[in-house]
């Protein structure tokens, strides 16, 4: 939109937005520039310069913002990334588990989709911009998720006990693996796929522990009993029969 | 054992060793000390000289096999415990799968309780020893441990498909993690119980997979088939019952 006062001014656009941001909207607008290089590039391939040129601004402006350079933005877009992905998995806590779950999951996954460069390398690991503070948000962001899939999976009030707690983690960590083994894929299957499949092996990790631990028993038959025929775990009970159908012997 | 010609020396024990080791047997000396010291402390709290007096030797000797000073040698006795942690895996192809697979689990978290502060160090990442070459050894240690169990499940002649590997290296991500919890939880539960719920949860995922795969419902039939009543998976399924007996109505 052109407003009069724009049209009033003789500055060229990139003088113009020199003058009219304010050092906190300057300052997002450079790490929204940068956030999106780091999305598409490995950390290496991103200059400083990338970033002044991607922004409209001059390189010593950068460094008037970030003068730690380059592993001083890219910290701060990945704190920035850190942030939104927390976000992924803040649902209202009504209906059935696998409907919240998988609402978040669709959150999650349309954030690697669109970083899809910036978290392969990141969470590959080891390149030249990891550092102990990288690792320390990359893990106060796996912390957070499993919070929230707690919240969701036993309410706040029951402790969901400690091995339920690291089969959430567990299954973070699968996540993330399966994420990075989809973008390697070409992102094959669609991410409705992947969702889904996702969502069978929380249904596939949280029984099998319920199994042998009487609190995550407790937890995942009232989650159970919330699901219906319809959704996920339905479909996935269902599927199963055929695959242990032939396994009666070990029933003993 | 106390030689007949190590008697006859009238030299100190410390220069008779500096005679009697070829450079072969001194470099295997020095990295077996350095793995040690690493196994029980993390990379920062380890110094040149405390490997030096833990082999005995002086320092200028470990500088001669290890010039590149401690990122080296740290990276020298990773490669070490790496080629160990790999030998995990391999493991005859006879019997049921879960016996196979819980002996190659009773391996690793044998290593994992040996070298409990390294190996937590190392994965938690971000230190300063962390680089793309440390990066490196782990991603392969994981990818050879998921092919020797990928090996396992599905023999080396028929493709177990990109879902079922996807899922052994999820599983393989899911052992890690769940050996990082049980290092921060003082090791407990039991080795024993821990290997039992890792068993658990990798019929879980395989056969979760293998309920919207055509591929891994082939492997995994085929698996189960040589299962008993007796071990992991005859012990899963009947304590599954009473967590999804109350759940019939996601039968529709």
């Amino acid at each position: 939109m052109t407003t009069p006062a724009a049209q009033a001014s003789a500055a060229p656009p990139a003088a113009r937005a020199y003058r009219r941001l304010s050092v906190e909207q300057r300052r997002a607008q450079l790490l929204d520039a940068a956030l999106h290089l780091f999305a598409h590039r490995t950390p290496e391939e991103v200059s400083f310069d990338d970033v002044a040129e991607a922004a409209g601004v001059s390189r010593p402006l950068v460094y008037r913002y970030f003068p730690g350079g380059k592993q001083q933005l890219y910290e701060a877009a990945l704190r920035s990334a850190a942030d939104e992905l927390e976000q992924c998995f803040a649902e209202p806590r009504a209906g059935a588990l696998t409907w919240r779950l998988g609402r978040a999951l669709d959150r999650y996954l349309a954030f690697v989709d669109e970083h899809d460069t910036g978290f392969s390398a990141l969470l590959k690991g080891g390149g030249v911009a990891a550092t102990s503070r990288t690792g320390a948000i990359i893990d106060e962001v796996r912390r957070t998720a499993a919070e929230q899939v707690l919240v969701h999976l036993a309410g706040t009030g029951a402790d969901p006990g400690v091995r339920l707690r690291a089969t959430v983690r567990m299954w973070i960590t699968a996540v993330e693996s399966a994420s990075l083994v989809w973008l390697d894929e070409g992102k094959t299957p669609s991410r409705d796929t992947l969702r889904d499949w996702l969502l069978d092996q929380f249904l596939a990790m949280v029984t099998a522990t319920a199994a042998g631990d009487a609190d995550a028993a407790r937890v995942v038959r009232a989650a159970l009993a919330l699901e219906t025929a319809e959704g996920p775990a339905g479909s996935l009970l269902r599927r199963l029969l055929p695959v242990v159908g032939g396994a009666g012997h070990l029933l003993g």
